[in-house]
Protein backbone atom coordinates (compact mmCIF):
# COMPACT_ATOMS: atom_id res chain seq x y z
CA UNK A 1 0.00 0.00 0.00
CA UNK A 2 1.34 3.31 -0.70
CA UNK A 3 1.09 6.24 1.57
CA UNK A 4 -1.69 7.59 -0.26
CA UNK A 5 -3.25 4.41 0.42
CA UNK A 6 -2.33 4.52 4.24
CA UNK A 7 -3.60 8.11 4.73
CA UNK A 8 -6.84 7.17 3.42
CA UNK A 9 -6.80 4.07 5.43
CA UNK A 10 -6.43 6.16 8.64
CA UNK A 11 -8.63 8.49 8.11
CA UNK A 12 -11.38 5.70 7.30
CA UNK A 13 -10.21 4.37 10.98
CA UNK A 14 -10.51 7.82 12.84
CA UNK A 15 -14.17 8.35 11.08
CA UNK A 16 -14.91 5.08 12.36
CA UNK A 17 -13.91 5.71 15.85
CA UNK A 18 -15.34 9.30 15.96
CA UNK A 19 -18.98 7.85 14.27
CA UNK A 20 -18.88 4.89 16.69
CA UNK A 21 -18.33 7.21 19.41
CA UNK A 22 -21.02 9.67 18.72
CA UNK A 23 -23.91 6.81 16.96
CA UNK A 24 -22.64 3.83 18.59
CA UNK A 25 -21.46 0.82 15.95
CA UNK A 26 -24.83 -0.10 15.04
CA UNK A 27 -25.84 3.08 13.95
CA UNK A 28 -22.86 3.30 11.82
CA UNK A 29 -23.70 3.20 7.99
CA UNK A 30 -20.20 2.60 5.84
CA UNK A 31 -21.89 5.72 4.05
CA UNK A 32 -21.32 7.91 6.81
CA UNK A 33 -17.71 6.50 7.57
CA UNK A 34 -17.02 7.48 3.84
CA UNK A 35 -18.36 10.69 4.07
CA UNK A 36 -16.50 11.89 7.19
CA UNK A 37 -13.38 10.58 5.50
CA UNK A 38 -13.95 12.65 2.80
CA UNK A 39 -13.94 9.21 0.45
CA UNK A 40 -16.01 7.49 -1.86
CA UNK A 41 -18.27 4.20 -0.44
CA UNK A 42 -16.10 2.36 -3.36
CA UNK A 43 -13.07 3.47 -1.90
CA UNK A 44 -13.74 2.40 1.44
CA UNK A 45 -14.31 -1.42 -0.20
CA UNK A 46 -10.99 -0.91 -1.71
CA UNK A 47 -9.71 -1.19 1.68
CA UNK A 48 -12.12 -2.92 4.02
CA UNK A 49 -14.24 -5.90 3.53
CA UNK A 50 -16.83 -4.56 5.45
CA UNK A 51 -18.45 -2.29 8.53
CA UNK A 52 -17.13 -5.43 10.89
CA UNK A 53 -13.67 -5.35 9.53
CA UNK A 54 -13.26 -1.66 9.65
CA UNK A 55 -14.17 -1.96 13.13
CA UNK A 56 -11.54 -4.54 13.93
CA UNK A 57 -9.06 -2.26 12.34
CA UNK A 58 -9.75 0.43 14.48
CA UNK A 59 -9.56 -1.83 17.22
CA UNK A 60 -6.04 -2.74 16.50
CA UNK A 61 -4.75 0.74 15.60
CA UNK A 62 -6.33 2.04 18.92
CA UNK A 63 -5.13 -0.73 20.79
CA UNK A 64 -1.16 -0.26 19.78
CA UNK A 65 -0.38 2.48 21.86
CA UNK A 66 -1.92 0.86 24.79
CA UNK A 67 0.34 -1.90 24.53
CA UNK A 68 3.10 0.15 23.99
CA UNK A 69 2.45 1.96 27.36
CA UNK A 70 2.88 -0.72 29.70
CA UNK A 71 5.97 -3.02 27.37
CA UNK A 72 8.64 -0.80 30.11
CA UNK A 73 6.64 -1.40 32.89
CA UNK A 74 8.53 -5.28 34.21
CA UNK A 75 12.03 -3.32 33.74
CA UNK A 76 11.11 -0.52 36.91
CA UNK A 77 10.77 -3.45 39.29
CA UNK A 78 12.80 -2.31 42.56
CA UNK A 79 12.86 1.22 41.54
CA UNK A 80 10.66 4.13 42.95
CA UNK A 81 7.68 2.08 44.78
CA UNK A 82 5.34 0.10 43.33
CA UNK A 83 2.39 2.60 43.92
CA UNK A 84 4.34 5.19 42.30
CA UNK A 85 5.10 2.70 39.32
CA UNK A 86 1.50 1.45 39.06
CA UNK A 87 -0.28 4.82 39.53
CA UNK A 88 2.06 6.42 36.35
CA UNK A 89 0.92 3.20 34.13
CA UNK A 90 -2.46 3.12 35.00
CA UNK A 91 -2.94 7.15 34.32
CA UNK A 92 -1.00 6.61 31.02
CA UNK A 93 -3.89 3.61 30.29
CA UNK A 94 -6.84 5.61 31.42
CA UNK A 95 -5.68 8.66 29.01
CA UNK A 96 -4.84 6.15 26.05
CA UNK A 97 -7.87 4.14 26.46
CA UNK A 98 -10.16 7.18 25.81
CA UNK A 99 -9.80 6.25 22.43
CA UNK A 100 -10.24 2.84 22.57
CA UNK A 101 -13.51 2.30 24.65
CA UNK A 102 -16.27 3.46 22.35
CA UNK A 103 -15.16 0.46 20.17
CA UNK A 104 -14.59 -1.85 23.53
CA UNK A 105 -18.25 -0.61 24.50
CA UNK A 106 -19.02 -1.19 21.11
CA UNK A 107 -17.87 -5.33 21.04
CA UNK A 108 -19.41 -5.76 24.62
CA UNK A 109 -22.75 -4.95 23.68
CA UNK A 110 -23.50 -6.12 20.24
CA UNK A 111 -23.52 -9.95 19.93
CA UNK A 112 -22.71 -9.62 16.16
CA UNK A 113 -19.19 -7.92 17.13
CA UNK A 114 -17.85 -10.83 18.84
CA UNK A 115 -15.13 -12.76 17.20
CA UNK A 116 -16.33 -15.39 15.21
CA UNK A 117 -15.05 -18.97 15.69
CA UNK A 118 -11.13 -19.33 14.81
CA UNK A 119 -11.01 -15.21 13.99
CA UNK A 120 -7.80 -13.95 15.83
CA UNK A 121 -8.59 -10.66 17.17
CA UNK A 122 -5.86 -8.97 19.24
CA UNK A 123 -7.68 -7.59 22.42
CA UNK A 124 -7.43 -4.54 23.55
CA UNK A 125 -5.91 -6.00 27.57
CA UNK A 126 -3.20 -8.75 25.78
CA UNK A 127 -0.40 -6.68 26.03
CA UNK A 128 -1.10 -4.80 29.93
CA UNK A 129 -1.98 -7.74 31.63
CA UNK A 130 0.99 -9.82 30.78
CA UNK A 131 3.18 -6.68 31.71
CA UNK A 132 1.31 -6.04 34.76
CA UNK A 133 1.70 -9.60 36.02
CA UNK A 134 5.64 -9.70 34.83
CA UNK A 135 6.27 -6.73 37.19
CA UNK A 136 4.36 -7.78 39.68
CA UNK A 137 6.04 -11.05 39.48
CA UNK A 138 9.29 -8.87 39.76
CA UNK A 139 8.16 -6.79 42.71
CA UNK A 140 7.31 -10.34 44.48
CA UNK A 141 11.00 -11.98 43.63
CA UNK A 142 12.30 -8.53 45.21
CA UNK A 143 9.91 -9.08 48.33
CA UNK A 144 7.92 -5.62 47.84
CA UNK A 145 4.67 -7.81 46.69
CA UNK A 146 3.34 -10.11 49.07
CA UNK A 147 4.20 -13.78 48.70
CA UNK A 148 0.87 -15.09 48.43
CA UNK A 149 -0.34 -12.97 45.34
CA UNK A 150 -1.13 -14.69 41.97
CA UNK A 151 0.50 -11.68 39.50
CA UNK A 152 -1.79 -13.08 36.56
CA UNK A 153 -4.91 -12.86 38.61
CA UNK A 154 -3.73 -9.48 40.41
CA UNK A 155 -3.06 -8.44 37.42
CA UNK A 156 -6.24 -9.29 35.67
CA UNK A 157 -8.08 -7.46 38.78
CA UNK A 158 -6.29 -4.04 38.15
CA UNK A 159 -7.25 -3.74 34.97
CA UNK A 160 -10.80 -4.90 35.34
CA UNK A 161 -11.04 -2.17 37.88
CA UNK A 162 -9.99 0.40 35.54
CA UNK A 163 -11.78 -0.87 32.70
CA UNK A 164 -14.97 -0.91 35.04
CA UNK A 165 -14.42 2.80 36.09
CA UNK A 166 -13.91 4.03 32.72
CA UNK A 167 -17.34 2.24 31.17
CA UNK A 168 -19.42 2.56 33.85
CA UNK A 169 -22.33 5.28 32.72
CA UNK A 170 -22.15 6.96 35.97
CA UNK A 171 -17.85 7.09 36.45
CA UNK A 172 -15.30 7.69 33.43
CA UNK A 173 -15.08 11.78 33.12
CA UNK A 174 -11.14 12.38 33.15
CA UNK A 175 -10.35 9.15 34.28
CA UNK A 176 -7.02 9.67 33.95
CA UNK A 177 -6.57 12.59 36.65
CA UNK A 178 -9.52 11.75 39.25
CA UNK A 179 -9.31 11.02 43.15
CA UNK A 180 -11.30 8.07 42.30
CA UNK A 181 -8.57 6.45 40.35
CA UNK A 182 -6.24 7.65 42.67
CA UNK A 183 -7.77 6.07 45.79
CA UNK A 184 -8.62 2.89 43.53
CA UNK A 185 -4.88 1.85 42.52
CA UNK A 186 -3.74 2.24 46.19
CA UNK A 187 -6.30 0.30 47.56
CA UNK A 188 -5.08 -2.51 45.40
CA UNK A 189 -1.05 -1.83 46.32
CA UNK A 190 -2.15 -2.19 49.86
CA UNK A 191 -3.61 -5.18 49.44
CA UNK A 192 -0.88 -7.14 47.25
CA UNK A 193 1.82 -5.01 48.20
CA UNK A 194 4.67 -6.56 51.08
CA UNK A 195 2.99 -5.44 54.56
CA UNK A 196 5.61 -3.52 56.86
CA UNK A 197 5.79 -6.74 58.96
CA UNK A 198 7.22 -9.03 56.21
CA UNK A 199 10.34 -8.91 55.21
CA UNK A 200 11.68 -7.09 52.87
CA UNK A 201 14.58 -7.84 50.49
CA UNK A 202 15.40 -4.69 49.22
CA UNK A 203 14.50 -1.57 51.84
CA UNK B 1 -53.08 -1.63 35.54
CA UNK B 2 -54.75 -5.16 36.37
CA UNK B 3 -53.25 -8.54 37.27
CA UNK B 4 -53.22 -9.62 33.45
CA UNK B 5 -52.02 -5.89 32.32
CA UNK B 6 -48.89 -6.26 34.79
CA UNK B 7 -48.26 -10.16 32.95
CA UNK B 8 -48.38 -8.60 30.00
CA UNK B 9 -45.52 -5.94 30.85
CA UNK B 10 -43.70 -8.41 32.77
CA UNK B 11 -43.34 -10.49 29.06
CA UNK B 12 -42.60 -6.96 27.30
CA UNK B 13 -39.56 -6.64 30.09
CA UNK B 14 -38.41 -10.21 29.44
CA UNK B 15 -38.90 -10.03 26.05
CA UNK B 16 -36.92 -6.99 25.52
CA UNK B 17 -33.87 -8.31 27.91
CA UNK B 18 -33.41 -11.33 26.25
CA UNK B 19 -33.20 -9.88 22.96
CA UNK B 20 -31.04 -7.04 24.12
CA UNK B 21 -28.58 -9.78 24.98
CA UNK B 22 -28.78 -11.74 21.87
CA UNK B 23 -28.68 -9.08 19.12
CA UNK B 24 -27.91 -5.88 21.25
CA UNK B 25 -30.45 -2.94 21.89
CA UNK B 26 -29.91 -1.34 17.87
CA UNK B 27 -30.91 -4.67 16.54
CA UNK B 28 -34.31 -4.86 18.56
CA UNK B 29 -37.30 -4.16 16.74
CA UNK B 30 -40.40 -3.26 19.14
CA UNK B 31 -42.12 -5.71 16.17
CA UNK B 32 -39.60 -8.66 17.67
CA UNK B 33 -40.55 -7.48 20.91
CA UNK B 34 -43.99 -7.80 21.07
CA UNK B 35 -43.17 -11.22 18.80
CA UNK B 36 -41.36 -12.40 21.40
CA UNK B 37 -43.67 -11.49 24.21
CA UNK B 38 -46.53 -13.31 22.24
CA UNK B 39 -48.81 -10.10 22.09
CA UNK B 40 -49.93 -8.04 19.59
CA UNK B 41 -47.21 -4.64 18.96
CA UNK B 42 -50.26 -2.25 19.67
CA UNK B 43 -50.85 -3.91 23.30
CA UNK B 44 -46.60 -3.06 23.38
CA UNK B 45 -47.67 0.61 22.64
CA UNK B 46 -50.44 0.66 25.24
CA UNK B 47 -47.94 -0.25 28.10
CA UNK B 48 -44.78 1.67 26.75
CA UNK B 49 -44.37 4.75 24.92
CA UNK B 50 -41.23 3.30 22.50
CA UNK B 51 -38.82 0.99 22.77
CA UNK B 52 -36.16 3.06 24.43
CA UNK B 53 -39.34 3.48 27.44
CA UNK B 54 -39.69 -0.47 27.61
CA UNK B 55 -35.71 -0.45 27.58
CA UNK B 56 -35.55 1.72 31.06
CA UNK B 57 -38.24 0.03 32.00
CA UNK B 58 -36.10 -3.61 31.98
CA UNK B 59 -33.30 -2.20 33.40
CA UNK B 60 -35.55 -0.64 36.50
CA UNK B 61 -36.59 -4.61 36.92
CA UNK B 62 -33.75 -6.07 36.87
CA UNK B 63 -32.11 -3.51 38.90
CA UNK B 64 -34.05 -4.29 41.93
CA UNK B 65 -33.10 -7.58 43.30
CA UNK B 66 -29.53 -6.44 42.77
CA UNK B 67 -30.38 -2.80 45.17
CA UNK B 68 -31.79 -5.37 47.60
CA UNK B 69 -29.19 -7.97 47.43
CA UNK B 70 -26.77 -5.04 49.46
CA UNK B 71 -29.49 -3.56 52.02
CA UNK B 72 -28.85 -5.78 55.16
CA UNK B 73 -24.99 -4.96 54.10
CA UNK B 74 -24.49 -2.53 57.11
CA UNK B 75 -25.92 -4.56 59.35
CA UNK B 76 -23.37 -7.25 59.00
CA UNK B 77 -20.62 -5.00 60.43
CA UNK B 78 -18.66 -6.27 63.04
CA UNK B 79 -20.05 -9.64 62.27
CA UNK B 80 -17.82 -12.98 60.74
CA UNK B 81 -14.84 -11.42 58.63
CA UNK B 82 -14.88 -8.16 56.35
CA UNK B 83 -13.93 -10.07 53.34
CA UNK B 84 -16.26 -12.82 54.35
CA UNK B 85 -19.19 -10.29 54.03
CA UNK B 86 -17.78 -8.65 51.41
CA UNK B 87 -17.06 -11.94 49.16
CA UNK B 88 -20.66 -13.06 49.77
CA UNK B 89 -22.37 -9.88 48.86
CA UNK B 90 -19.86 -9.54 45.32
CA UNK B 91 -20.68 -13.04 44.37
CA UNK B 92 -24.37 -12.75 45.22
CA UNK B 93 -24.28 -9.08 42.85
CA UNK B 94 -22.03 -11.24 39.98
CA UNK B 95 -24.88 -13.53 39.85
CA UNK B 96 -27.77 -11.56 39.53
CA UNK B 97 -26.10 -8.60 37.36
CA UNK B 98 -26.12 -11.40 34.57
CA UNK B 99 -29.61 -10.31 34.08
CA UNK B 100 -28.67 -6.61 34.05
CA UNK B 101 -25.23 -6.59 32.03
CA UNK B 102 -26.82 -7.09 28.31
CA UNK B 103 -28.52 -3.86 29.19
CA UNK B 104 -25.93 -2.07 31.51
CA UNK B 105 -24.01 -2.67 28.20
CA UNK B 106 -26.47 -1.51 25.99
CA UNK B 107 -26.72 1.58 27.59
CA UNK B 108 -22.83 2.30 27.97
CA UNK B 109 -22.18 1.79 24.44
CA UNK B 110 -25.63 2.99 22.63
CA UNK B 111 -25.11 6.88 22.66
CA UNK B 112 -29.36 7.38 22.10
CA UNK B 113 -29.33 5.42 25.69
CA UNK B 114 -27.98 7.85 27.11
CA UNK B 115 -30.38 9.61 30.09
CA UNK B 116 -32.17 12.58 28.53
CA UNK B 117 -31.46 16.20 30.33
CA UNK B 118 -34.06 16.39 33.87
CA UNK B 119 -34.57 12.92 33.10
CA UNK B 120 -34.71 10.29 36.39
CA UNK B 121 -33.28 7.00 35.92
CA UNK B 122 -32.37 4.97 38.75
CA UNK B 123 -28.45 3.14 37.88
CA UNK B 124 -28.21 -0.11 38.57
CA UNK B 125 -25.08 0.47 41.00
CA UNK B 126 -27.21 3.42 42.91
CA UNK B 127 -28.22 1.01 46.04
CA UNK B 128 -25.05 -1.10 46.35
CA UNK B 129 -22.32 1.94 46.31
CA UNK B 130 -24.03 3.36 49.17
CA UNK B 131 -24.44 -0.03 51.03
CA UNK B 132 -21.40 -1.13 50.88
CA UNK B 133 -19.74 2.54 51.56
CA UNK B 134 -21.87 2.80 54.79
CA UNK B 135 -20.62 -0.83 55.71
CA UNK B 136 -17.41 0.22 55.12
CA UNK B 137 -17.11 3.03 57.35
CA UNK B 138 -18.89 1.02 59.97
CA UNK B 139 -16.37 -1.58 60.20
CA UNK B 140 -14.18 1.62 60.08
CA UNK B 141 -15.45 2.77 63.20
CA UNK B 142 -14.61 -0.71 64.60
CA UNK B 143 -11.39 -0.55 63.54
CA UNK B 144 -11.73 -3.66 60.97
CA UNK B 145 -10.94 -1.02 58.13
CA UNK B 146 -8.07 1.25 57.80
CA UNK B 147 -8.74 4.71 59.25
CA UNK B 148 -7.44 6.81 56.12
CA UNK B 149 -9.51 4.61 53.76
CA UNK B 150 -12.55 6.53 51.93
CA UNK B 151 -15.57 4.47 52.17
CA UNK B 152 -16.98 5.91 49.34
CA UNK B 153 -13.90 5.65 46.95
CA UNK B 154 -13.39 2.14 48.35
CA UNK B 155 -16.83 1.19 47.45
CA UNK B 156 -16.62 2.49 44.11
CA UNK B 157 -13.62 0.76 43.52
CA UNK B 158 -15.18 -2.44 44.53
CA UNK B 159 -17.84 -2.05 42.30
CA UNK B 160 -16.17 -0.62 39.46
CA UNK B 161 -13.80 -4.40 39.28
CA UNK B 162 -16.69 -6.56 39.92
CA UNK B 163 -18.27 -4.40 36.71
CA UNK B 164 -15.05 -4.59 34.76
CA UNK B 165 -14.36 -7.97 35.51
CA UNK B 166 -18.26 -8.47 34.06
CA UNK B 167 -17.99 -7.04 31.64
CA UNK B 168 -14.85 -6.95 30.18
CA UNK B 169 -15.14 -9.42 26.72
CA UNK B 170 -12.24 -11.86 27.60
CA UNK B 171 -13.63 -12.53 31.46
CA UNK B 172 -16.67 -13.17 32.89
CA UNK B 173 -17.87 -16.93 32.78
CA UNK B 174 -19.29 -17.66 35.26
CA UNK B 175 -18.20 -14.83 37.68
CA UNK B 176 -19.88 -15.36 40.61
CA UNK B 177 -18.36 -18.74 41.05
CA UNK B 178 -14.48 -17.82 39.99
CA UNK B 179 -11.78 -17.60 41.56
CA UNK B 180 -10.80 -14.09 39.59
CA UNK B 181 -12.90 -12.68 41.25
CA UNK B 182 -12.48 -14.71 44.86
CA UNK B 183 -8.82 -13.49 44.91
CA UNK B 184 -9.69 -9.71 43.55
CA UNK B 185 -12.30 -8.89 46.56
CA UNK B 186 -9.29 -10.70 48.64
CA UNK B 187 -6.79 -7.88 47.39
CA UNK B 188 -9.25 -5.46 47.87
CA UNK B 189 -10.04 -6.56 51.53
CA UNK B 190 -6.12 -6.65 52.09
CA UNK B 191 -5.44 -2.79 50.86
CA UNK B 192 -8.46 -1.34 52.26
CA UNK B 193 -8.33 -3.95 55.91
CA UNK B 194 -6.87 -2.57 59.19
CA UNK B 195 -3.43 -4.42 58.99
CA UNK B 196 -2.32 -6.60 61.52
CA UNK B 197 -0.20 -4.18 63.24
CA UNK B 198 -3.32 -1.37 63.32
CA UNK B 199 -4.83 -1.83 66.58
CA UNK B 200 -8.56 -3.81 66.37
CA UNK B 201 -11.21 -2.59 69.03
CA UNK B 202 -12.74 -6.07 68.03
CA UNK B 203 -10.40 -9.49 68.01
Amino acid sequence: MNARGDTTRKRLIDATTALVREVGYANVRTRSIAVAAGVAEGTLYRHFADKRSLFYAAVLDRNAPIVAATATLPSLAGRGTVLENLLEVIRKLAQLQEDLLPLEQAMIADPTLAPLRGERVQMPLEGPPHDIARYLAAEQSLGRVRAECDPTLAAISLLAMLFGLAVHPLLGNDLAKSELLGASVSYFVDGVGASATQPKLLA
